[in-house]
């Protein structure tokens, strides 16, 4: 067993291999991600490892970006139809050339760690060494072994949350229920992520809507008749295997508008004539409405604030969205949530998990809020904070004053199959390192660390997000 | 000696423990908290250990509230009569079969320790042991080493500042000078905390303002009078010990009117128009009248800013203030001491110690203020902030900046008599540790650090307070 | 050689050791920083050491500030002419009586270390050593292998810049090139700072703005003439050998203005009609109107943000500007940079290197926006963050999503000629501690944090800097 990420200090590392030791051997609840559920419901061989592993991982794309190297030279997509390098050992060369760039980097871990203990390649990738890797891994992609379901098996993935909106047909996970992996209680579950008919700002929000309305057969033309296609379409969802939603704002702002007023801002929206305060309105008040709907229908609900969208703007005329243009701004929580937390706050039956993309409210606001709401619990440092030394300082932050029992564990919110089991891996090694820490402090005895980080590795998650319960 | 949170690394440990020794054997200087001054007066039994420990520590039953559990059934009081939970063992009980929540926690050391240090309980909580660790607590209280004044001396503490409200009438302390326990120079004394006076928005102001006069003989009826008043006050409270003031602030603004302006807005708050706006700058106006006063009477100041006071709202609703249902948030101090310091910052004879619940300012703003201006001091981490690796990161961010002699040594600022040991303890040896840490890379010669932290411990708090002071 | 600031942990410290002494063999490559050219120029003897270490440095004069010690008893000049100490040695006595308030400082590491490893002085200071220690240092200065061009060599520095205005004559840089010391490739080079021309609010900026007209042969009295007189100063300084320019802003915010609008706002400043709206909005402009020079000549673009400047108003009115009066505030970067980066962020012709005051920032706004656009790259941290803590925080904070190769190395800022050694020092040291726990880990081979280290101590600053470049 590695040693990787345990604190260098003998007393604690001894004590830490002993915790991740029964971290390691739990089964990985994947409750919050975007792989593709189209993946494991067609189970279809993967692509070349370029575009299995670079193309796709904005990650990557934006790191070499960042040091001059365009996307299109990595084969990411084009907008306009410009062509973009199209073979796969030329981009992979292209990204072995650049492999320094990664040097302490969570990317650097999760692609190192992929290729050893996926793809069985212990060979350091360089210019020299690419293309044998290349060729390794190719020839690792070929056999049935790792076909997606196999390695689902092997990565020893109990449940797997995809992420669709509304609109989507929910298809592929109908086939995967056929096949006896979807549906409720299944092995994979689909999340109820209504952005793109909820954000007024949102690419062709009325046209969205629209469609909404031609899916659930209700009149989204008028605001009554869009929450009940929303109803409508959240217990879709339940019966496709959903036990929750996840809300992607721009911030953490609650409103508790009347009926009348909310239908008076939709109305405007439907009319284009929302101004942005109207959109970042609505989107607060639908926060609230979708608490609401969460209470009847049991829906555990996330909340991911803070991201800037399509920020590089460069970036997103040539390739759209989602290919490492947006970044994180501050956020606030404290005064943001207040109209939601006064309204069902210490309801029991609502469970809001906050994640954030700005560490420097872990203290601040994050832990006191959910150390003192009954509904709220904290999602793991997220995106550009899902690093070791983030999780370390999520831990170090938060805990003295929420405790571990307001935490909702590890989400690898990740497309990139493949790299799950290792993203889960650092999330448990990192925990067993704070714990270690705090046995060797006499913070805590060893049989309790020993409990919790079973419980962060795998109780909590599957409790926290209702994974297997009837809703 | 316990290496209860010193640091693992053996090098480390042992001059810890070295420096830790130095600390550990130095009386307590309290010169911030919330005791009742009634409790030393009466030096009357503890109630049962439920009503003592579990009842009124809003710790306690704000992470039980943030896990489903009602505080009515740990006991806490309604606000509207609602019945309780009574029965100190079920509450007791009730706690032990959570007290997994508070791995990690300051309030698991605090009450662990105590348990241990205070009476002799060694055997670890949990519902199998609940009714024994209650009954050996039980027995303990009802001997008379267990009396407050028996503990106050086991507990080495030198001078002990309660908090009042300059609509106290000081009896309580009038009572300890008669016994030689209060009084200027005395072990128990008092601090000036006009927050029911100077923010309009405090629950009936204008009815506290009024009393103020009576109390006074003053005309609080005009601004002249009520600045009389406030004056005739600090002086009551100079006579009954006091060495400093403290100011529970929503923000850190100050602000300098004329004082045709401050009688505007002051007559605007008797009468009951006054704005948000105006609530804000009458506050922050005071804050520098506050210092003036000071300047002329010599008590210190104290600055206690960014609570915001009863976010819960379901909590506030149902059982009232100070049960756990208020958060921080976000605060600014380089604008908002702005005005304060271009009139008194560098005046020697002020002396203004800034806490804070926002460790995000403390390399931005509180480490260059209080490294920069005469009359500025750093108090110690406070509240939600008032914890291990808080206490750790606040040397680690503003010693490099403020140093050590900038900080005004810890203050525990606590309700709970029993604890105050344990958390003058924690605080010593995160003070060790880090000292140790400059001793072990070469950045201070042991010492050196031996003197530090006695000054820390002992010396700091007590010259900065002017504990023993005559004012 | 020293363990200074090496990790304690024996397993970490032994990496450590290895990669600094990698580190500690390179020369320096100071790329920004105060020095005075003249000081090279003349090559003649120091002054008495209180005047060469204690009255020109503001760390110093601002700390005891801070303990109630006037600048003025340090010998800080007056603006005013009221006397201020006068004699080296009585400063130097009042200095080594407040040692112990630069415990755990960063001023104690800089001075410390330069008495021993420049001065040879390896008792401690303190009341009874400070004669001695004046004497000695004294003797050492009036050597010959004391005088700068000396020390210089000595110090094993390869490229020094100092920062001068476009109102400077340049003179003390011609002296330099006509040496052989000076010009494009030379060993002491030049930076464009125009704050004192850009910005409105600057002293006398309408008078400077004239003469950099009479210095340009341009008519500033337009707005088109200013754009060219500063294109052309430019270029001077280019033929100075300057490879950057730097920018002193009280915020990050950035702003696209139409050529009409911006000579609206630069009439107005002229008219001594523009409001503080006005002045910010025609820095925000400037920012981009430099980064379109920059691309032009290819001078790497330096932004300083976040000092309010002579916040200590007391201090200002006493003994002006520079004296330790300034002190950090919050800063934006991602929503004030997007209009620059809208325009120019993935130039590759562009190099703009962001330095902050606000370690908040470092993970939400800073490695995110490097970590993403190609001519950004992140500079050490900064003033009251340049610090072994902050150095330490700033790698665990920014590399997992920028990397290293999105960091410009060190760069020592500093007045203060003799420290110069000693802070480059500092922070191999704390990078070799960084890269030390990363390989003990197991996050990245002992060989690759070989290379990263000499890298971020010498390849990277000369790259991204372009020292050594023809522009």
């Amino acid at each position: 067993m590695s040693d990787l990420l345990l604190p260098a200090e003998p007393t604690q590392r001894g004590i830490a291999r002993e915790l991740y030791a029964l971290a390691a051997e739990q089964p990985i609840i994947s409750p919050h991600g975007h792989v593709d559920p189209g993946l494991i419901a067609d189970d279809a061989p993967f692509p070349d490892p370029a575009r299995l592993i670079i193309v796709p991982d904005h990650y990557v794309t934006r790191m070499l970006l960042s040091q001059g190297i365009p996307p299109a030279e990595l084969g990411v997509p084009t907008r306009d139809g410009t062509p973009s390098e199209q073979d796969g050992r030329t981009i992979w060369r292209r990204f072995a050339e650049h492999w320094h760039l990664f040097r302490g980097t969570p990317s650097r871990l999760w692609l190192e760690r992929t290729f050893e203990t996926v793809f069985g390649v212990t060979e350091r990738l360089s210019p020299a060494t690419a293309d044998a890797i290349y060729d390794e891994i190719s020839a690792r992609l070929a056999t049935p072994e790792f076909r997606p379901r196999a390695l689902f098996e092997r990565f020893n993935i109990e449940v797997l949350a995809t992420t669709e909106s509304p609109l989507d047909d929910l298809a592929r996970h109908a086939r995967l229920a056929d096949d006896g992996w979807g549906g409720p209680g299944g092995r994979v579950i689909t999340t109820f992520r209504p952005d793109n008919v909820v954000d007024m700002e949102f690419e062709d929000w009325a046209g969205n809507v629209a469609r909404l309305g031609e899916i659930t057969g209700e009149d989204t033309g008028t605001y009554r008749g869009y929450l009940n296609a929303l109803r409508a379409r959240r217990l879709d969802f339940v019966a496709a295997g959903a036990t929750s939603t996840d809300h992607g704002h721009l911030t953490a702002r609650t409103l508790l508008l009347t009926p009348a007023e909310a239908e008076a801002l939709y109305t405007r929206g439907l009319s284009g004539t929302a101004t942005a305060e109207d959109a970042e309105a609505f989107r607060a008040h639908m926060l609230i409405e979708m608490a609401r709907m969460s209470i009847e229908d049991g829906l555990v609900m996330q909340l991911h604030p803070g991201a800037f969208r399509n920020h590089n703007r460069w970036l997103y005329d040539r390739h759209g969205r989602d290919v490492g243009g947006d970044v994180p701004h501050a956020v606030e929580f404290v005064h943001g949530l207040k109209p939601l937390l006064d309204a069902h706050g210490n309801d029991p039956r609502l469970r809001l998990v906050l994640f954030t993309l700005d560490e420097d409210t872990f203290t601040r606001e994050l832990a006191p809020l959910a150390g003192g709401y009954a509904a709220l619990f904290l999602g793991a440092p997220w995106w550009f904070l899902d690093s070791p030394e983030v999780m370390r300082r999520f831990r170090e932050a938060v805990t003295e004053t929420a405790g571990f029992y307001n935490t909702a564990g590890f989400v690898d919110d990740t497309r990139a199959f493949c790299s799950i089991p290792v993203r889960h891996d650092v999330a448990r090694r990192i925990d067993a390192g704070f714990l270690a820490r705090l046995v060797a402090e006499h913070r805590l005895p060893l049989d309790e660390a020993a409990e919790t980080i079973v419980d962060l590795a795998y109780r909590l998650p599957k409790k926290i997000f209702k994974i297997g319960e009837k809703l």
